[in-house]
């Protein structure tokens, strides 16, 4: 009976399939979207303003294809492997789609030799995850990430990273924000001194970073109940993870009798005194913060790691800000370039990724909210016609300031009529209009007439450029 | 024994995985390829050309994900079907990676329920296509599309493509190029009267479409052999593909005993003159040629139909100019669409699309030839110091420098040496170099130096931003 109910059910899905040509679901894949020129004229606002940071930084920029042998991804991301997106196997390479833009840059440095590059790379990522679009969580989403590869004198390269958040983040002016920031070496050695059997480092480490998700209670009972950590160990790293303050916590732990005497924890927390030195010269300690609860669940990380989340407005109950999430992450990744070389040559780096889908749904909740009127097109002039049978002179006139670099357009109609003309710039904000008519192509001249004031004046032809140029400058 | 055999040869393949953990191949996947710093900045050049073009014609712009569900792409591309890439089902939904902009666009349009739009869309597509790499013929590569949706009256927005064609391939300087230009409606008139079976119309257009890449011989072989069709038919077709020309051409077929009595053939050929018309008000039939045996392959033309060739320059022995491949595409579709559409509502459509792959390919060889110096970071000042012990003076001065605009950058290194310093701004065309010493902090200056005339001059610190500005103004 199955069998037969299978066969019937194709056969139905085949009839489905004939006379509905139109029945399937008109949407886009789960987890993704379409941009409206709305939308996007919100996203190139944003991309300037982190390109430009990136460039103030001196960065270089670089792309990677948005797939790659499937066995470049294998054994990188740890607990988060089972996101990728695979290519099915049609015949060759087996493909997957990139997760991050982190482990392209480092199979790129390795496959170039490359010992020394600061590059940016802006592109869309994909994971398989559980989408929440309307926090901002895709299935595709953009990172913008800028990474600093090469053998220098410890901590400069973290600080500018920070650094560069701290100005992107502030340049973007979406309210208060605040980094965190750890060390693996102070985990792993946290870890070690809690008593945490070295096989279980990275598992542990997947469940403290959850921390920002859940309440203590929970993700000790997932170390204890589903890791199999002894409830002492637990709760020693539950004393630590609920430390952070700044320079004077880390004083306070180089002087902590258990982690003092790790020699990976040591280590870290010398280079985090030496990162606070360098980012009270760049003026940015205020809204920084040693977390020991920051764990960041990738597996390459090897040193710093930090992540800028957004503080909600206090409310007047509440004590402190509420953080609505994470905007920007990062760390040191030294072994990662080393795992592509064929002679396993390291090559250290730090870097830090931008995660604007948040910073989007921000934006344009406010765009929404403001009524701002956001013009979607730059056409500076319509080229329109007062009568009947002036075609032809509007496509020589709209031909000639192409020709000049005006943005223009024109109605592909033959004979619009003046007032839908004008009530296509009011829609779509075109300041000027050029109208031919059969008494101004006498006159040798055109009809200027701008939009907002209803003035108009008459331009000489060989003057319209110079007239459309002067009126539609920037102040 | 074969069964042993594949046991023996998993086994090899799991020993391989195990011991030989940098064995696997360091590269992109087939027919894909990295950019460097160096060919990003030909390929943003290259992009803002077209952009600005396509600004300069009112276009918004939109953008859509990268794969879209496989039922999305299914029929609309012909025999060229079978090179797209599938997505592994993983659970969930059927996908693919898209094949071009156009088929997204439709969606688009009929998700969003949009009549009316100029659109333009950069982005990548992937085709499982033979790259041919030297050639710029890659399997994931950009397009760049600008397309007028909406019902308009006839061939107006059809020969603002063609300007617009003409425009990108002028501004670019890539050489001599020709746009040849035909109509579905002429070709499948042209079909009817050779006694094409309507059946066959599809399957002969996409020999026709290979025309460019092979002689007709070949491609009658392909129609008589392959496809059935009558010798006598295919020899007709061959007496109308080798006609080109201009309006003249266009007036010669329209008394063509045949062609016009053929309905589709007539509409096709009257819309050709009115288009030639508007090209010629436009100025830009010099480059323009209605060529009858240009077909594209794709499927969801409905109208003109066109593309753009370079040119290679004559040679001594040589008659016409040979052409090096087709830079640019595009045509009419107007059902495209409505088969989206749940009551299969149409959008008239026409649009063009830029292949970049080979104007990137082009240029690149040229500015390898011409040994310009291409520089891949925009830095005006690199912060440097001439002693020892000034790694805080350089960070809190190249702060200051961040914080107002300014593009600088700093060595990592604690102590780094002057001669170092320098060599990096002559190896990266950094212009200026602000220098710190211990007399000049005591004096409240900053040392700027000029690395191409290697002029010194002490500068206030208060003024140094602004003289930084001043002297790194392009002119």
């Amino acid at each position: 009976i199955a069998k037969e109910v299978v066969k019937l059910l194709e056969m139905k899905a085949q009839l489905g399939g004939d006379e509905g040509k139109h029945k399937f679901v008109l949407k886009t894949p789960k987890g993704t979207r379409d941009y409206s020129p709305k939308q996007m004229a919100i996203r190139e606002r944003v991309f300037n303003a982190i390109i430009t940071c990136f460039k103030r930084h001196g960065a270089e920029v670089i792309d990677t294809p948005v797939f790659e042998l499937k066995e470049t991804l294998t054994g990188k991301y740890g607990e988060d492997s089972k996101l990728i997106y695979d290519l099915k196997d049609q015949g060759g390479e087996l493909l997957s789609l990139r997760y991050d833009l982190t482990v392209p840059f480092a199979r790129y440095l390795a496959m170039n030799k490359i010992t020394n590059i600061k590059r940016y790379h802006i592109a869309k990522v994909y994971r398989r995850d559980n989408p929440a679009m309307t926090r901002g969580r895709y299935r595709e989403f953009y990172q913008c990430d800028f990474d600093i590869a090469g053998q220098f004198d410890p901590m400069i390269p973290d600080a500018e990273c920070l650094k560069i958040v701290h100005e992107i983040l502030s340049d973007l002016q979406l309210g208060d924000f605040l980094i965190k920031v750890n060390d693996r070496r102070i985990l792993d050695g946290m870890f070690a001194v809690c008593g945490v059997p070295d096989s279980k480092f990275r598992t542990i480490c997947s469940s403290v970073d959850k921390l920002d998700k859940m309440p203590w209670e929970e993700v000790r009972s997932e170390m204890v109940g589903e890791k199999g950590l002894s409830p002492e160990a637990a709760d020693h790293i539950g004393e630590y993870v609920q430390l952070h303050g700044g320079l004077d916590l880390i004083e306070q732990l180089l002087q902590d009798p258990k982690l003092s005497q790790n020699k990976l924890a040591k280590e870290g927390l010398g280079d985090m005194k030496l990162l606070f030195e360098y980012l009270t010269l760049f003026g940015i300690t205020g809204k920084i913060s040693f977390d020991l609860s920051l764990a960041r669940g990738l597996d390459y990380y090897t040193g710093v790691i930090f992540e800028a989340v957004l503080l909600q407005p206090e409310n007047d109950h509440v004590e402190e800000p509420v953080s609505v999430g994470s905007v920007a992450g990062g760390g040191r990744y030294d072994g990662l370039v080393g795992m592509f070389d064929p002679k396993g040559r390291k090559v250290p780096c730090v870097g830090v990724s931008i995660g604007i889908e948040r910073i989007f749904s921000i934006l344009e909740q406010r765009v929404e909210a403001s009524e701002e009127k956001i013009r979607t097109t730059e056409t500076q002039v319509l080229v329109a016609s007062a009568q009947k049978k002036l075609l032809e002179e509007r496509l020589k006139l709209i031909s000639e300031l192409w020709n000049a670099g005006i943005k223009a357009e024109v109605l592909y109609k033959k004979n619009p009529k003046l007032l839908n003309q004008l009530q296509y710039c009011e829609d779509t904000g075109i300041p000027l209009v050029a109208i031919v008519g059969e008494q101004e192509l006498k006159d040798g001249v055109v009809k200027l007439r701008v939009v907002a004031t209803r003035e108009e004046v008459n331009v000489r032809r060989e003057s319209l450029v110079e007239e459309i140029r002067m009126r539609t400058s920037r102040p």
